[in-house]
Order: structure tokens, then C-alpha cells, then sequence
């Protein structure tokens, strides 16, 4: 049981939810981390404060950086539509570099609380294909971390990117997280939510999400808009 | 001879004015990112425009991203004063994860650009010892960059990081920039700078800086508060 303190980055969403419970289960004082980047469905955003609440972290930090300036993702430039059907290959909702530059902010913060986790609820399994994701992605930024900082250089420690979710099916994650108490009416998924936190139920992140529950056998609690 | 698009991380600073005059006597078309992230010398951000605009880039971007949220570091937190003396280890003015959350801010923009290059004025001979301008970062980075993104993924490019002057001296630098025209009274390097640009010619930054135009035998155009 670990007693030490962990940052774990919160989208608000289903998978980010479990990734906390499963780091408060293993005895973690938890950091949540969310970054406002002008994501199109900043429903999300109100999401991680209630499941930040919900959760009993220590703390809760909204970090701002406006990712339109960068585009090049339907989540981030409103001339990109989110689509509604499954795409071929890497999906226009990919944003690029966006768990890199996530990481980087959780690092930096992690650095300062003298945290070595960082909780990532990064799927390799029911996922949109996006390439920062994969285990080698995360792999190769765990080698980063402990190249690129003062804590690494000057300590003893070495910073480790936990991802407790890479190898389960979306049904084993909506399980496990309703062991460990997860609220996923608190949660919001959807690429498309309205502000008021509706979900489209076309986009892939709702299909997955769907499925998960049917498979689970758990009620889906998502509000819908249809 | 290059007439490919590169990202160059510009932060007003006396290095990275000179990756950028390198990058574009390779024949780069240039894309200039600078960060506001609530550095205690302001007046950098400022040196990058000139800079930017005396080096004819296609484009100067200035993200927004406010680490003093995270803290930790004299040029973020006023609470910390900038020190008038050499540190042992690595200084306070080192920024957690600074050149990692750069360097992913750069990836992001480069793969909209369909840029596959990133230049970067870190430097391992003068320098404060920050773990993250180290060779093993670098190369780090850049094998990171080429999981990490659709680009890589997807087509048949690879990303890398340029450090052209890694090895310099500081004076090396200041030879090297002033042949390709650098006007370095643009520039501030100073960690304590005055909101006019003055430098206070005692801390770390200032001291390398002016080492290196006596070592060089130009004249030093740096104006001092004192």
C-alpha cells in the first residue's frame, strides 16, 4: 500500500475517473491535473472538478494553455468536425502531441511536489488508435522523465508513468471502477458534449463507452441529448 | 541545402536567436515559437519579437501556458529570488520540466506544419547545468516524438530535435551568430531583467553572456541596469 503522493491527469472522462480510484485504492495521496486547452467539449472540464471532488484529492489543479493556437484537431478547431462514423487509421480527433504535452505539465508538476507517480489513464485496448497511448509511448517518456529533471539528476528516485488501465477492455475498466465506488454519472466521454454535458452518442468516444457498459452488464448512467 | 519548413523555440535569449540564424542559413523556412508562462523576465518575450522579426520567420507564435501555477523555480515564483552568486548543483532558476513541456508545445505545432524538424539552442559547455539540455535529453525527446505522434505513425518522416550549438562554447556561439548577422543588442538573456530590457549583469545568465563576448573579442552590446 503506497503512502506516497501521486499526480493523476483528470480529463473528466470515464477512464481518467478509474485511473484515480484505482490510485486513492492503492493508497495515494492524489494530485488531479486538468488542463484547459480549449478542448470543444469543455463539458469535460466541469466533469473532473465533480470527479476531483468525488475522488478526495488533495488538490485540483486547471491548468490553462489554449491548444487552438495549435489546431490540426477536431477537438481543438471548430473547422473540424467531430465525426460520426469509425474512421480508417488515426482518427481527426487525434490532438497532436496532446498526452506528450500533458505529461510534460504532470512531470513538472510532479517535480515540484516531490511526487514520483504520475497516473495516466492511457487504453491500449477499446481505444481511438491514438498513437500516445501505446505502452511504448509511455515506455519512452518514463526514459525522458528521468533524463530531463533535477529530481532525477539530484535524487535518488525515479519518476514512473502509471497506466493501470493500458491492457483492459473498456468493460473491465467500467468494472473495475464500479468496485472501487467510481460515479460514472459524474464522468463525461463524449468528443461532442453540449454544456450542459450531454453526450452525442455517435462519436467513437460514445460508442466505446456505450459498449463498455453493454459488455459490463452495468447500467449505463450517461445522459444523452437523444 | 534545406528548403523544408522547421520549428525553432525562440526565447529571446541569446542562444536561441543564433539556432534560429543557423537554421535559416541552412535554408529552413522558419516557425518561431516563443512561451509566456509567467516568466519573472518578461522582457524575453519581447527580445523574442524583435529577434522573430529581424530573422524574416514565416511565422512567430507566442503560447500562452502559465507555470507559475506549478511554481517551483525563481524565474516562475516570486518568492524565490534569482541568486547574484553560482550555485553547487543545479540552480533555483532552473524551471521543472521546462524544455520537455517546450519541446511537446514545438511537436504539436511541427506536426500541423508538417515540419519535421525542431530547433533547439541548448547548449552543454555554458550553461547552468539544467538536466534538460543535456545530449541523452535530446535524443530522449526525440525518440519519444516519433511514438508519440500521428505523423510519425502514419507516414514515413521522423521528427529530430536540432542542437546545433550542443557543443559550442559560449564564445563559439557568439562567433557563429555574429558571421550570420545576428544583431544580439535584440536580445535578453538576463534571469532578472527590468521590464525595459536592462540587464542585471550578476546572475548565472548574465555572467556566461558576458564571458563569452570577451572570449569571443566582440564587443558586448548588452545594456546593464548599473
Amino acid at each position: 500500500m503506497a503512502t506516497e503522493k501521486a499526480v493523476v491527469l483528470l480529463s473528466g472522462g470515464l477512464d481518467s475517473a478509474t485511473a484515480l480510484a484505482i490510485a486513492r485504492a492503492e493508497g495515494y495521496h492524489c494530485y488531479a491535473l486538468s488542463i484547459d486547452y480549449g478542448q470543444r467539449h469543455n463539458a469535460e472540464l466541469q466533469a473532473a472538478k465533480r470527479v476531483a471532488d468525488a475522488g478526495n484529492v488533495v488538490e485540483h489543479k486547471v491548468l490553462r494553455l489554449d491548444l487552438r493556437g495549435i489546431g490540426g484537431s477536431a477537438l481543438t478547431d471548430q473547422d473540424i468536425d467531430v465525426p460520426r462514423h469509425p474512421a480508417i487509421g488515426i482518427p481527426v480527433t487525434y490532438v497532436p502531441a496532446r498526452n506528450t504535452i500533458f505529461l510534460s505539465l504532470a512531470l513538472g508538476w510532479a517535480e515540484v511536489l516531490c511526487a514520483w507517480d504520475i497516473f495516466l489513464g492511457a487504453n491500449a485496448v477499446d481505444y481511438s488508435g491514438y498513437p500516445d497511448c501505446r505502452p511504448e509511448f509511455v515506455r519512452a517518456f518514463e526514459q525522458l522523465a528521468n533524463l530531463a529533471t533535477r529530481a532525477a539528476v539530484e535524487q535518488r528516485g525515479r519518476f514512473r508513468i502509471l497506466t493501470p488501465l493500458m491492457q483492459m477492455s473498456k468493460a473491465e475498466i467500467i468494472r473495475t471502477g464500479s468496485k472501487l465506488g467510481v460515479d460514472y454519472s459524474l464522468t463525461v466521454s463524449c468528443y461532442a458534449a453540449d454544456e450542459r454535458g450531454l453526450a452525442c452518442g455517435v462519436c467513437d468516444s460514445c460508442r466505446l463507452r456505450a459498449r463498455g457498459f453493454h459488455e459490463a452488464e452495468i447500467s449505463d448512467p450517461t445522459p444523452y441529448r437523444c
